[in-house]
C-alpha cells in the first residue's frame, strides 16, 4: 500500500442494518483505498431494493452476525483511484454494479461474470468478502477498472440508477429466454424487476408483451414501459388468459419475476412448445411442477440473477434513448430522510414502486 | 393427379420476359393444380425487384433460352388447393415467398430453408424447376402448406408486399450479424433491400443505425425507417465517417446491401473488433480485401440471401405494428400499366424506390 | 389417390396391443400407399422400447380404446413409393424415425422438427394421426422424403437400429446441454437411453463422463461406451460422489435419463455454476425442487424428447465409426418369437439391455 | 511499488532479436515484480513459432526499433508472486499464454479475451506494452491471476507446451467453424497450427477430417493426430479432391491454416452450403475472391487468432488424454543450443515440425 496515504480520518453518514434488524443512519469513517485497483466513490444516488426489505423483515436471514452498511444500488462520482486504475479518474461519473466480478475465475473468463466465483456483493453483510453498502455518502469500489461503467454526460443519475441491479436482473430475465423479434413474451410480476423486464423485452420487438400482476397501478406503469397486454391475476387465471391472448399457442418466452410456486407453474402452463421459462426472482420455496409438460413441450427453464456483463450496453441504450426506466422511480428522498423512504417503499404507500435516495 | 380436374382453359394476363430481353404483357393460360400439394393463387399485389432489372439489362444472364413470366414478389388470395393442402383454403390471403423450400433436404431439416437444395425461384426462367412468376394475374404455388404464410385481416397488401423477398433479405442481412441491443449497426446501400435492413435493424434496438448511400432522397427515407445517422458517400469517406460517429470503435454489425468491392471494403474498415460484416447483395465481382485486418480484428464475413424461414415472424411483426416498410413503396400501378412501372422504377423517376402492381 | 392401385390384399404378421393390454402376434392386411408422398417399408429389424413396456403394464394409459400395432423403433427396406417421393426408391435401406415431422409447421420450419405440431408417432395407438407400429413385417411411411434416412451399404441394421428413437433421445439429452470439449458430463440412468447418452457424450470429448445407475451390468456396459467413471447409486450418494470426482466443481452438463424426482434433484445438486440439467425421461411425477439453487447457480433445466433432425448426422457418424451403440443390443429374436423377447426385455433376464427383432 | 523489494540484480540468459535481425543469446537482468498482480516465472520449456521466423527474415517488420527478448510460447514454474496474486504460489507449474488479457475491456468482459483491447504479446518487441519474451530463463508475467493456467502434476511440459499459442490458434480455427459431430472438416496447411487444428477437429467427432499440404511427412503426422484423409496439393487440385471425397457436398467447416490466396479460395470452393471458412493464418496479401459464391451458398468467413479463453479447457483435455499434440514436437534442444534449434526449425531439417527448448 502506498506509504504516502494521508491517514487523516473523515466522517461520513451511512445507513446501518443492526443485529436486531433495525436500521440506523449513523456517522462512520469514510472508506479509503486499500488496494491499487480500488477507487473511492462519492455516491450521488442510491436506491432501496426488495432484498433490503427481506433483510429487515428477517425473511432472508443469511447474514446473522454483525451490523453492516446496507444498500447495493447506486451511482456516483469517482473521488480517488489507486495506482493501477487506468480507466477512471477523479470526477468521472460511474454506474456501480450490485456486486463485483474478479475477472479471473473460469466464469469471468468465459463471459459469465454474473456467475463470478468471488460472489461479492455490496451491502449484504458478513459473507466473506462482502462490501459496505451504497446507502452511504461514500463507498470503496474494489477492482474499479473491471467493474465500474462510465456514465455519459447526457445521462442523468435517475436514468441510470437501476442499471447496476434491478435493470440488469430484468434484462437477464429476458435475454436468458433468447427472444426473437416477433415472438410473444409474458412477464409475471410488475415490481421493479418485472417492470425492468418489460422495458427490456421491448428492446427485442416482440409482438406481444403480456404483463401479469395483482396491483393495477403497477400494471399501468407496465403499459408506459411497453406492455401490450396487462392481466390482473387477482380476478382471472393468468395462464389461461395468456393462452387466450396468444390464440392457444402460448408465449415463446415467459419471465417469472416473482418466483412463487404459482407463478412458475403459470409460466410453464402458458409457454409455447420449444419455449423458455426464465426465472429471476429468488425463490425460498421448493417448487413442485409437472416435468411431463416440460418434456413433451421441449421447454427450457433457466434461472440466473443478473447480467452485469451487459451494464455497458444498458448504459449505452439509455444514452441513445432506447431504454428508459425512469417511470419506475416514483419517489425521491434525501439521505437524511432514508428511514421515511424505507417506510414508503416497504408499505407501497402512495403507489410507490421504487425510490431514489440523493445526498443531503 | 385427380381425374376430376376440369380441363377447361382460362386465359389470364401476365408479363413475359422475351428472349431478346424485351418485356411484353400478354394473355396466357391460367395455371392449374399439378400436384395435390399445390395451390392456385390470385395475385392481389406484386412488385418489381432490382433483379428483374438485371434480367432486362442483361447484367444477369443466367437464364438464356426461352421466354418466361417474370416476377418473384407478391401477395394474393388462395383460389384453389390440392387434396393434400390442409393449412390453406380458398379465400385465404397469403404472402408468397420469392422461392420455395422443399422441407425435405438436409438444409430444410436443420432450419436453413433459405439454403434449400431445391433452389426454386419464381420468375427466374429456365433453371431446372423454376416457376412462372408473380407479375401475373394468377400463379401456381407448389408445396403450399410448406411455403405460404397467412396474412391477418388487419394487415393490408401493401404492408406485407415486401415480406417474400426484399424484407426477408434485408432481415437476414441484420440477423446474420447477430446484433445485440445497444450495439451499433451500419448499413451500406439505401435501395429497397438496404432500407428493409434499416427497418429490420431497428427491431434489435441498436444504439446507432448508420445508413450510407449516394442519394439523398433514399437516405431521407432511411431516417423515416429508423436510421439515426445518414452519410452521403458521394462527398465523404463513409468508413472514416462511421469510425468518427462511433468514437473510433466501429460498428458491431455492418450490412452491405450493395455488394460493390468498395462497399465490402468499407464495411471491413469500419467494423469493430469481434464484429460481423453481413453481405446481402449479389456481387458479380471478384472482391479483393485485406485478410490481415479480418484476422487481427477477429471479424466474421457472412453472406446469404434470404430469411424465408422468418416470414411468419415478419408478418406477425407487421400485424403488431413493430415493423412498417410501406414508406419504401413510393408508387402504385395497375397491371395493365406495368411497363410504365418498369420505366419509373428502373430510372428512379420521381424519387421512386419501390413500386406496387395491382390488378386492373 | 392413384386409380391404378392393385387392390389385391396381402397378409402380413404384426404384434397387436389389445384393449386388455395383452399382446398378440397376428395376421393382418399389408399396408398400402395412401398418399403420393407415402412409402411402404419392409421392416428388417425392430426393437422394443421401454415405452412399450409402459403400455402393457398400464403405467402409461394415454391411449385407451382400440387395439393397434405396437412398435416405434426399426429399420427397413423400401418396397414401394408414391408418385411424389423422389429421394427414395424400392430397394433402398432406410432408418425409420419413431415419429414423423410434417415439415410445414412453424416448429419444423425453424428446425425443431422434434417439436412438430403434427406430433404423430408409430405404434402409439389412437391419438389422432398415430400410425400402425414397426413390430410388424411391413409399415406405411407417410411423408417419406421428409422423414426417412438412407442407410449406407457398409452399415448393418444392428448398428443403426437405435437411431430412430433411443439414440436420438440420448443424443438430444447431450446436445441440449451444449457441452464444450473438456467439460464434464454426468448421466443418471444406464438404460438404453442413458447408455446412448454416454455414447453421444463421448462425441464431444468431455474430460469426464460419469455414469450413475443401480445395476452393475449396465454400468459396465457404460464403460464400454465411453464412461470414464461409474457410480452405483444403491450404495452411495450419487450427487456427492459426482461433486467429489469433479473436485467440488460439479459437472457442466448433467443428463437425467431416468426422470425420477431423486435423479432430477441429484442432477441439480451436482451441476456446476452456469451449467445445464437436461432431462430426457418421461416423468409422470410432479417434481419438487429447490429453485433457489437454480437461481444462485445460474442453472438451466431443459427437456425434450428426441433429435430426429439429427438422424442423418447420427447415421453418418455410425458409418464413419465415430459412434457405436451395438453393445447396447444384447439379445436378438425372430419376429415369431417376439413375446419371448418382451419377457426377457421386461424382466431384464440374462443381463438384457435391448433386444433386436428380425424377420423370420 | 513495494519499498522493501531487494534490489540485488540477478543475471539470466535470454535470446535477443537485434536491430539487424540477428539473434544472440546473452546475459541480461532477471525480471522482477513490478506490480502486485505480477508473477515471476522460471521458464521450463519454450518453443519457436513461425512468427519468430517471420521476424528474423524481415517478412513481418512491424516492430522496427530496439532489440528485445523473443519468444511467446512456453511453460514454467512460478518463482515469486505479487501481493495481490491469490491463485498461484511459488512452485506452481503454469502454462503461459502468448499474450495477456486485461480482463477489464469490453472484449474481455464479454468473454472474447482473444480480442482484448490491451493486445499485449510476449516477445513481439516495441509495440506499446509488449513484454520481454519466453526464450529466456525467466519471465515477468503481468496480471498473473487473470492469465496463467495451472498444469496438473500428471501432465508433462511437452504435453502442454503448445497450449499457449499454436494449439489455442488451431483450436479457435475449428471452434469458429462451429462444427457439429458427424459433419466433415477440411484443414488446409499441415504446419504446427494446422496439425493442432487436426487434433482439435477430432474433439468434435467429425465424420471426415481431410488434411491438405504440400509435404508428405507433415501429412503423415496429420494421420497420427486424427486426419481421416490426406491430400498432397502439389499433385492434385485440392478443392476438387475434397469435393470428390465428400460426394460433391463439400465440407461444413474448412480451416485455412496457411492463409495464402490459393488456400482461402480453395476453402471457399469446397465448403458446403451454409458452411464456414475459418482462417487462422496471418495473410499479408490482399485476397481476391468470388463473393457470388459466398452469397448463393450462404457461406461464412471467419477469422481470429487465438482462443486463450479456452486454455483451461485445453489443459484439462490434455490431462484427461482427450488431446495429445506431442507428435507435433519433433525435436528438443537446450537453451544454450537455441540458435541450432532455429536453424533446424527454419529449414525444416530432419523432418522438423516443432522444437522444444529446455533449460541447460
Amino acid at each position: 500500500m502506498p506509504t504516502d496515504l494521508i491517514l487523516e480520518v473523515f466522517i461520513i453518514k451511512a445507513l446501518f442494518l443492526n443485529e436486531d434488524l433495525t436500521l440506523s443512519l449513523e456517522e462512520t469513517e469514510k472508506p479509503t483505498l486499500q488496494n491499487p485497483t480500488d477507487a473511492i466513490i462519492k455516491v450521488s444516488a442510491a436506491s432501496i431494493c426488495g432484498s433490503d426489505i427481506h433483510f429487515i423483515t428477517g425473511e432472508v436471514a443469511l447474514y446473522p452476525n454483525d451490523r453492516f452498511i446496507i444498500g447495493h444500488e447506486g451511482v456516483g462520482v469517482v473521488e480517488e483511484v489507486g495506482s493501477m486504475v487506468t480507466k477512471f479518474k477523479p470526477g468521472d461519473r460511474v454506474a456501480i454494479p450490485a456486486g463485483i466480478a474478479c475477472g479471473d475465475c473460469i466464469q469471468c473468463r468465459e463471459g459469465r461474470i454474473y456467475a463470478c466465483e468471488m460472489n461479492t456483493l455490496f451491502g449484504h453483510g458478513r459473507i466473506k468478502g462482502n462490501l459496505p453498502g451504497l446507502q452511504s455518502e461514500y463507498v470503496r469500489m474494489p477492482l474499479a477498472d473491471r467493474n465500474l461503467v462510465h456514465i455519459p454526460d447526457s445521462v442523468t443519475d435517475k436514468e441510470v440508477l437501476l442499471v447496476g441491479d434491478v435493470l440488469s436482473t430484468g434484462y437477464i430475465g429476458v435475454i436468458n429466454g433468447k427472444p426473437k423479434p416477433g415472438e410473444d413474451i409474458a412477464i409475471f410480476g410488475a415490481g421493479p424487476v418485472g417492470l425492468c423486464a418489460v422495458a427490456s423485452a421491448k428492446l427485442f420487438s416482440p409482438s406481444r408483451i403480456i404483463l401479469v400482476d395483482l396491483e393495477d397501478y403497477r400494471l399501468e406503469a407496465g403499459l408506459k414501459l411497453g406492455a401490450t397486454h396487462i392481466i390482473n391475476a387477482s380476478s382471472t387465471n393468468a395462464a389461461k388468459e395468456v393462452m387466450k391472448i396468444t390464440n392457444g399457442v402460448g408465449v415463446q418466452v415467459s419471465v417469472d419475476a416473482a418466483a412463487f410456486p404459482e407463478t412458475i407453474n403459470n409460466c410453464l402452463a402458458c409457454t409455447a412448445k420449444g419455449g423458455t421459462v426464465s426465472v429471476i426472482g429468488i425463490s425460498p420455496w421448493k417448487i413442485q411442477f409437472n416435468m411431463g409438460r416440460m418434456f413433451f413441450n421441449n421447454l427450457t427453464l433457466v434461472s440466473g440473477y443478473t447480467s452485469l456483463h451487459e451494464m455497458e450496453h444498458l448504459v449505452k441504450m439509455i444514452e441513445f434513448k432506447r431504454l428508459d426506466t425512469t417511470p419506475i422511480i416514483t419517489h425521491e428522498f434525501k439521505l437524511s430522510n432514508i428511514l421515511e423512504a424505507y417506510r414508503v417503499f416497504q408499505n407501497r404507500l402512495d403507489n410507490c414502486i421504487k425510490v431514489m435516495i440523493v445526498p443531503d
